[in-house]
This record gives C-alpha cells, structure tokens and sequence, in this order.
C-alpha cells in the first residue's frame, strides 16, 4: 500500500498536523485551471490505449530521462519526423521503461507514476523490471473496463473543472462536441495566441491569415489583425475560457507606436523582419493582449523562461516537446514595467506569472505580487512541480507575497490520469508546509486549516475567477 | 500568550537547545546600528499619535500588501502628494486593516505585530476583524500614558545605541537637541549623501549648492564637493556617527582620472550629463567615500540592488516609499572589483555590503566577505529580514564566511515600536540556527552560546566600532 | 571523541536510518577521480614535514579566512613572489591559526580539520588557543613514523584510484616514477590544457612552443598545434588518464570555421589577439577538446565561473591561488548549445559540468544533466562542497536529473591528509539527505541503501570509466 504517510515531513509533531491539515482537503473537488489535455480524449470518451501509449511515448518527463542516459527515444515508441522505424511493441516499450525506472529514484515522476497505479488503477506491486508485464496486463485490463473511460474517470477523480490551452485559430470542436454531448464535465478552452506573436515562428503568416479566415476580418494590417484576435477571444469567452496563456522566452514589454506596430508587421508579412523587430512585436503583442484582458476579463498567464528545442537534432528528428525545452535566466522587474505601469494598478485585469527561474521567487516575483494589484504567481512550473520545489517556492514567496498574491494550483499535464495524484502530492505538500508554520508558531493551527482549503481549492477557483 | 516556543525548529531536540541559547541572550541590549528611525521622535518625546498613525499609515510593509489585493491606499490614509481626499478616521483605517489582516498569514509582518501587541502593549487577543476595536482602544489608552512615551520605551527596550540615517545636507538639529536635552539616550545620525550622488536625481543640484552653503565652500567644481562632503562627514562625526551608507541600484565602481570627474560633474551642473555620465559618476563616487572611510573611520555600508519607484502611478500620486520598490539582479564580484582592489586590503577600511538578491549570497558575497579584510555581510534585507529569509543566509553564507565576517543584527526600521520585536525574532532564529548546528555536532553547544551572543550584540557593537 | 552521528539531520528518525545507511558505505574505498593532490608526495614518499606546513601555508581555504580578518598572509608563512620575509617558525604559525581558529566555526574547513585530527591522527582534544602546542607535538612526532608516509597513509586511506591534475605539457615523470616503483597505488593523471586555451595568457606562447618541443611537431599553425594537443592526451592516455579538465570564466562555445582559427591563433602567436579573439578562440578550443573526447574517450571536465585573483595586490605579492578567486554568475543554457549541439547526443562523449552558481543547480544544470546523454552533473564545487552546500545541490538537483546524472564524489583537493574526511563527510551528508527522502517515502529504505553506494562509491567508478 502507498505510505498513508507519504510526502509529510518526518518530524512527528508536524507530521501529526500534516495528516489533519491533508485528511481536511483531500477530498475537495480538482480545480485545473491550466494544463494540456487534449479535449479530443473527453469529447470522444473512447478507451485509452495500451499502458505505453499512456504513460511512456507521449510523456516528455518520462522518456526524456531514459534518453538521458542513452535509451534511444525510437526504442520508447516516439514517433520520428520522417516516418523512420520505432518500436511498436508496447509490452516491450513498457520493459525497457521498467529496466530504467531506477532513474526516477527521488523524481517527482517517480512518485507520480506509482501513485497513479495505486491510486488509479489499484496496483500496490512495486513497479520493476520483474514486475512489469503483470502489471502492464493488470492496467491493459481495467483500461477496457466502463469505468475507466475518460469522462468516468473525471467523473470520479471529482474535477470541478478543466481548462485546456487551444491556439488562437483551433476550431474548438471537441469543446463544441462536449457540451453538445449532454455531458455535465466542464471542459474550458484557453486562449494561447502564441503562433501568431512570434513573427519568426514558421507557420506565423499561415496562423495571421487563417485568423483572418476564422474571422471574415482583414488580418493584412495590424489593426484588422488585432481586432482578428479580440474577435477569437470572444468565441473563446463563449466557449467558456475564462484565460488567456502566453509563453514567451524573455517577459519583456514595451509599447510601440500605432505607426510602429504597422510598420514591424509589415514587414513581418514580407519575411523581411529582423530578430530586433521580432523582439519588440512580442514585447508590444504582450501589452496589447494585457489591454485586451484588462478589457474583457480574461485571466492573462505569462509563462517565461524556456529556450525551446535546445538540442536541435532531437527536434529535426522527432519534433518540438520532447524533453529539451532548458530553462534561462529570466528578468521581470525591468522587462515587465512597461506592462505594470499601464496596466498593473487596473482591477479588472489580472496577471499570473510563472518562472523556471528560482532565484526570481523571491528577488522579483514575490515583490511584484506583493504590491501589484493585478499580479498574482503562478505554481511552481515544470521542473520545479515537485516536492522540494514546492517547498522552495512556498518558503521563498510567501513571507514577502502571502499565500494571497498565488495561485493555487495548476496541475499543466497532458497526461490526463495523472491530474488526481498530482494535486495529491500538492496537497500533502502543502499541509506539510502549513503544519510546519504552525509547529513554529507563526501561524495558528486554525490559520492553518483554512490555509488549506485556500491552497488546495479557493485558489485557483478564485484566481482564475471560476467563481464569477 | 504568545507562544514562547516561536519561530524555533519544531525538531524537539533542537528547540530544547534552542530555547536555551534564546534564554541566554534575550535580555542583551539592543544594539540598532542602521535604521530609519526619525530623530524628531526622541528629541520632542511627544506621545505617539493613534494606532493607524503609528502602525500602518507610515509603513509600506503593511499597506502595500493590502494595496496588492486592491484596497486603495486612499482607504489605509495615506496622503496624496495633490492633496487630494484620503481617509482621515483612524479607527476606520484600523478596522480596514483588520479585515484584511489575514493577508498576512505567514508573513513577518504578521509576526511583529503580534510580538508587538503583546510585547509592547500586552495585548495577547488575537488580532481581527471582531477585536480590532477593542484592541484599538486599548493601545490608544496606553500611548497616552509616559511609560509609553518614546525616551520611556528606548529605555524599556534596553536599546544602547540606535542610528537614525540623515542626508549629507541634515541640520542634524534633532540629535542636537536630544544631547544637549541631558537625556542620556545614545542617538546618531548616519551618513547618507545618495541625493549628492546622484547627478540625474531631481533635486542634485540643489543638493550640491546646499552642501556649499553647508560649509562654505565652493561646490562649484568637483574638488570642492568632496571638500565639502568631507567637511560634512567631520560634522556627522562630531555628532557620533559610526557610520555612512550609501543606496545604489548597481554596486558598479569605478575610479575616474580628476579630470574625467570635474568634467562630468560640469555637465551635471549644466543638466548636460548623460546617463553613463551618472553611472560613472556614482561609481566614481563609491570610490571616494570608500576613500573617505578610510581616512575618517566611518563604516561604509552599501545597499545595492532596489529598483525604487517601480510603479510610476504610485510614485506619482503618493511618492517615495510606497511598497514599489522592487529588486533586480545584482552583480558584485566585477561591479566591486576597483573599489576592493583600492581599498579592500586596507585595514582602517570597512565595507558591509546588503543585497536583496539572495543568489549572490554564496555566490558573490561570502566569497569576498571570506576573502577581503574590509568586507563584512550585512543581515539579510528587507524581503529577506524574515525567519525563512534569516535560515537562507546563514546557511548560504556561514560555510564560506562564518559567522565572524558577517555584521550582525540591524533592524533598519522607521516603525521605532517594533525595534524589540525585530530583534527578538531574529535572536529567536539564530538561537535555532546554532541549535540545529550543534545538534548535527557542527559546532559544540558551549560554541553555540558564544555565537548566539555574538549574533545578537557583539558583533553589531564590533562591526560598526561602537566599541571603540 | 568525534561524535558517531556528526552531520546527520537532527531528526532521530531520519537520524537512525542515516546512521544504517553510513555504515553500510563508511568503509568503501575511496574513488578520487579529480583533485590537485601532488603526484611527487607519493613518487617520493618523504615523511610529511611540520603540521604548519602540512594545514596552513599550502591551504587556501584556511589562510584566506584568517587574511579575511586582518591576519598578515606573511605571519601564516605564506612565501611572496619577491622573497621578501616571512614567518618561519611553524609553531608561531600554527599558534596563530589556534588563535584564529575560532573563525572557522560552522564551516566545513573547521569540520575536516577536527575529523583529520581525530581520524588521521588519532587526537581527540578540542583544537584552541591551549591545546595547540601539545597536538602540535603530538601530530609532528606521528609524521615521523612510517605509518604516516604518504604511500602508506594512501593504503591506510583505502584508495582505489587518485587522479591527479596535471597541464597539458606535464613532463608526468612523478607518474612514471611511481608506476616504476612497483608500488601498486593507482595515481592516475588528468588532462588539463587550461594554459593553452587561453590565448592572453601570460605564458600562453610558451606553453605552445613547449607542445611542439615535447611532441616534435610544429605547433607554429592551428592545425599543428592541435595535433599536438592530441599527441600528448594519447601520452596521457598510455600513463592511465581518464578525463581531462578545463577551467573557464564563462562556459561559452562557438565553432570556428578552420580559416577563422588559423587566423585568430596567427594573431595570437603575434601578441595582437584582441579580448573578443580570446573569447572566441576558448570557445572553439572547448569544441576541439570535446571532438577529441569523443574520439579517445577521455571524460572531460569543465570548471565554469571562477574569477581567478579578483585581489590584484594579493596575486601579485603572493601568486595565484591564494583565496581570492571569486565566483560570478554563469550562464550555461545558451553557452553550451554550440558544444552540446555537436556532441551531446555522442554516447561516445562524456560531459561533467561544474559550478559555483547555484542558482543554475535547477534552472540549467538539472535539465540539461536530466536530456543530453553525454553530460554528467560534477559534485557541488569548492565554496559548496559543504554540508548546507550537498543538501542544496541534492535537493534543487535530484527531482529533475535524478543521482544517475551525478558523478558521485570529488574531493577536489591538494590536502591530500584532508581525502578521508571529505570522503566521510559527504558519505554522511548523503545518507542523511537519502535517510530524509525514505522517511518521507519519496524513496524505499532498500532503494537508499542502493542509493547510498551508489553515491559514495559506484557513481564516481562509472561516470569516469574507471571500471572499463
């Protein structure tokens, strides 16, 4: 059986509180108010395939570890770019994920995937080499069962609502088809306009025109283009999304003029942009869309900080999201003032950040949230979704920033059945926290239990104006 | 009754020791060599005016966290630099304060004020939206009493010496007053010439014709300002000063030829200087107070790395000091190099270097606290004069540099009634701190309590050579 | 006595499983595969010389601290470059250290020099003021011994293999020495051509004369000064070399066309390369090194982000190394791409990073370490090789790279009395960070005690091929 105790702290006194503070949340429903789940999954409520197309060929947390100390990603099932050969074999992409599972020794993912086989799937047996094919029969099994369908298991996993994250011109028809099921699971989609504010992204003048097409609006001048996009977020807005989600390498902003802006696009349009021009479109693409959000209510997400596809012969071969996304340094004082001074004293419009760089946690982020009134930060992202990363984040924010100025949690997986165990980990993570305040006395034991709730469910409702 | 076990290890073996250490030092003195006292305050001892006057009107610590979840700062009384309305009953900015008091759940601002209701006014009903008024009337009753006047509290808080922080161009007529009152209160002033060096600061020239008026010499030309910064320092030194302290957004040092500098420091005056002007000149003039405090025995202190005023709608409307001030990354090891290299190896030199960047604390700062004989750390700062941000720097920080190249305590407050509280919290973490070390058999329990004494007093008395 | 649980968490859960774990690895041998140890103590196996010369004047860890408090480099015995005095007396030297020794409370220099007494030399008395002189004796009379010879001490110490560090023109006679002594210690020697890379070097011209003179061939072009780089790794090679080691400032690559680095060394050669040409002649040489680390197998090392002697007045009175190398912060995400790019997806390559910027543990390190197959994290470098400074690194690097992307253990020292106790000291950190992750059952018991040889034993065996 998993630990009951897992997770806590190992000092009795806060381990005893830990398991009251837990045993208090552990059965409030899942607010998932960002992540990657493919809407497709629940709109067509088909049986999951086998265990490795499940946990292991799509999940860049899982088979990046192995590529790391040298299993090719071809033997783990990852499909490659130019059709080449990879394994097919499931039973034996699931073995050679069970002769390295050693490598998860500590991980989060470690925790993660035996969780879910308790937790989801009833399986105690340790996870193993020896072990593995019985296992792998035991889930191939439940899979086929009714009640392990996705809308069942959402079902039971008891989640108030999941937000999805959608591009700007995605037809929505999954959401379409959900709430046209009759089914009462709330699906939101996010609006994630990334392909169209990265002038040097490949397929931007295709995204820029389809947006046109989506619209019926003339996206061949920025004004007709930005409007493109506020027409979008409306049909976003019905649909239910109640955010917005942008990934950017650096958070800088800067306004350009309206001349400016034309002219950057302009040129854009002509292939003619320099890395200067690609700069500051984004830098101004992210005041535009905080105008926007200040204007229609949609919660804006601004996740910095990823160089993505750092190895380069990995993402000609297989593809972007394959586990070398490597985080950079990050600035946010000087990069996002120019957004903060416009925008950042207006109660209507709310902005959440995110970093995979530590050190801004409490340099620059908990300051900013600690005094801006539309700033609140985001969980611990990525790498840092983790127990020691979540204690790291808690620690360095919350003694400038409250646990106010968060929020809450985002589970932001793809991999749909592990959503309930990492809120669970959260969970247990945080009322270790709280319970370790309260063994020292800065807070009360009281404080303590209505700060679980908060973390644990108010949060992210509220944060995220799920509430509204 | 607060809790006396606070802000300890909840590990039962180390707070017992804990707890011991603490007893043996919490009745030292208070030695307050850095903060923002006003002086005004001990030279007329009036009574303090009513709660929110004294507790939040004056204290971005506080209203900037309510400001970050959207109550005006109209609301908290604060006043508009246009004169403008803002709230002006104190009891209804308390009981605002009150409802939103949760806010700071975790948070060190939390804790004084709770230490501060007990400790200073022996209050111990928790604070809220239902007792506020109580609790409201019972401090006002108290203030009015002379055990609650300001001299009267100095002497209850065993403070033996405390520096207030005063401009270049300070009258210095409130600690004139306080010596020559026969009080026997010990009061300094601190020398802080940031508005002299700053030549794109609004008011620097006004600054500098001040500075000739001062003392009658001709500011006219760089070799006049120094002479007249000099001759100022020699006043602050006849007045007791210890010290000088210097704010700047980047440590950057520099030293320029003379020529170089009369040539810039002539652009300025002409408002001619251009901002690498202002970089160079800042840094240049690091140099020469460096110099200074060589020649003339005052400890220089450095405070590096606060973006002021980050919100210019904030500043506008309410000024400086708002709770918008937010830290950037900082770099000492190059930015240091020229002043350390002149003068880092000189004895009669003493440099304490602050940073709200702890990344550089085991990176930059214990390296050349363990390295330079003029190098000494300043306690953690401002977001990080908190228990977690206490923890973060003596770990980080001891194992390069001990705890003999670090300064000591500082409470760098304005809020003089929570002077107590802020040292006793801090003696509070050290003596957990050197509990935990003992208890590993890092150090022995007999070192534990010379450190601990050395932590709260001695090493602030040796530091700032109060003791000379 | 030494304490049997020094450096295990305090808690008496954790504490008790560290303890189980500590002894099922405190007798393992010891792998040293980077360090600075001498090669001519163990060719000439002479008896040590006086307990100051052994624990003071080679010792920067220790002097700088005292410097750092105002003691004279010259009362510690520390010779000058221009011959000029200073003290002689070993007593009066190790008197003084007593007297200072109060400084190094906390720190791991204070933590090995008790366990060296204690361990190495069987004295159990407190080290202070009173007691120097009698362990002065005491540890002078056992140098005398045969015991105490250096070979002696090596068998004594159970080590399996030392490597030692050596540049690029080494004559490697010690090596050689000791291989034809017929004593059967492993001292291996390590590749470190820093002195050839670094074109501004003083003596960089030089040293490419002396690669020509040494491998007879003409080092007058790029071209041939390369093959002379590989001519000496394949000597290295044949005298039993593992890896090679690289120190930079900054851990930049860029690939240069073969014209373009023909041209830059041809400046070079001339005295007029410009600092931009050294830069970028750095970077490529890392390319060079990491092709011919592919192709001969050789593990290489790369040591980031030291500002070597940031106290000119001390380097040149004094030299290098003599604690005033100073870390800044390091960017290796974008740096390395151009090097990974090429190499990292090469099972043939083998990459150890280290740093002295902590903050890079999770940002950049971690996911790097946790995709390339070639890289490998090193252990926590020089300022961080501590205890606060391992459970730093295991703790931000462990969730994302797992230990099986660490390289175990250096001792990375010159203190070659000091090898066993930095051994025990990081093999009781780990089993207390192991012990904690298997209370919080993050991790099963019988994984830690896998783990835990893992960390103290087969990792550094494996990540340097030593066992191939």
């Amino acid at each position: 059986m998993r630990q009951p105790d897992r997770y806590f702290s190992p000092d009795p006194g806060v381990r005893a509180l830990a398991r009251q503070l837990y045993e208090s949340v552990r059965n409030l429903p899942l607010i998932c108010p960002h992540g990657h789940v493919d809407p497709r999954i629940l709109a067509e409520d088909s049986p999951f395939p086998d265990p490795a197309a499940l946990f292991i060929v799509p999940d860049h947390y899982i088979f990046r570890m192995l590529y790391s100390q040298g299993v090719p990603l071809e033997s783990l099932g990852v499909p490659r770019r130019d059709g080449g050969p990879v394994e097919k074999d499931p039973r034996r992409i699931w073995q050679t994920f069970a002769d390295y599972f050693y490598l998860f020794r500590g991980t989060p993912s470690g925790c993660w995937f035996q969780d879910e086989l308790a937790e989801v799937f009833g399986i105690e047996e340790p996870f193993g080499p020896s072990s593995a094919m019985r296992i792998y029969d035991e889930i191939q099994e439940k899979l086929s069962r009714p009640e392990y369908r996705p809308r069942a298991l959402f079902e039971r996993f008891r989640i108030e609502v999941l937000c999805t994250t959608d591009s700007a011109t995605d037809s929505l028809k999954h959401h379409r088809h959900i709430s046209e099921s009759g089914w009462k699971g709330r699906v939101l989609p996010t609006f994630r306009p990334d392909a169209a504010a990265d002038i040097l992204a490949p397929g931007w003048l295709e995204e820029v025109k389809q947006l046109g097409r989506l619209t019926g609006l003339d996206t061949g001048t920025f004004k007709g283009f930005i409007a493109a996009l506020e027409k979008r977020r409306a049909v976003f807005r019905a649909w239910g999304a109640v955010a917005t989600d942008h990934a950017v390498l650096e958070p800088y902003t800067e306004e350009l003029s309206a001349v400016e802006a034309e002219a950057v696009f302009a040129r854009a349009r002509k292939g003619q942009a320099s890395l200067e021009d690609a700069r500051r479109f984004t830098a101004h693409m992210l005041m535009e869309f905080a105008r926007m959000s200040a204007e229609d209510g949609l919660v804006m997400q601004l996740h910095a900080g990823s160089y993505r596809n750092h190895n380069q012969w990995v993402y000609e071969r297989f593809g972007p999201d394959k586990g070398c996304d490597i985080p950079v340094a990050t600035e946010f004082t000087r990069n996002l003032r120019a957004l903060l001074n416009k925008f950042g004293n207006d109660s209507r419009f709310r902005l959440i950040l995110f970093t995979l760089d530590e050190s801004t946690y409490s340099r620059e982020l908990a300051p900013l949230a600690g005094h801006y009134p539309a700033v609140r930060l985001g969980p611990p992202w990525w790498f840092h979704d983790s127990i020691e990363g979540m204690l790291r984040y808690r620690r360095r924010v919350t003694e400038t920033a409250g646990i106010y100025n968060t929020a809450g949690f985002n589970d932001d997986t793809r991999a749909f059945l592990s959503i309930p165990v990492r809120h669970d980990l959260c969970r247990r993570v945080d009322a270790s926290f709280l319970a370790d305040l309260a063994a020292r006395h800065i807070i009360t034991e009281e404080e303590a239990f209505e700060m679980a709730a908060d973390l644990a469910y108010r949060l992210a409702r509220s944060t995220y104006r799920l509430d509204g």
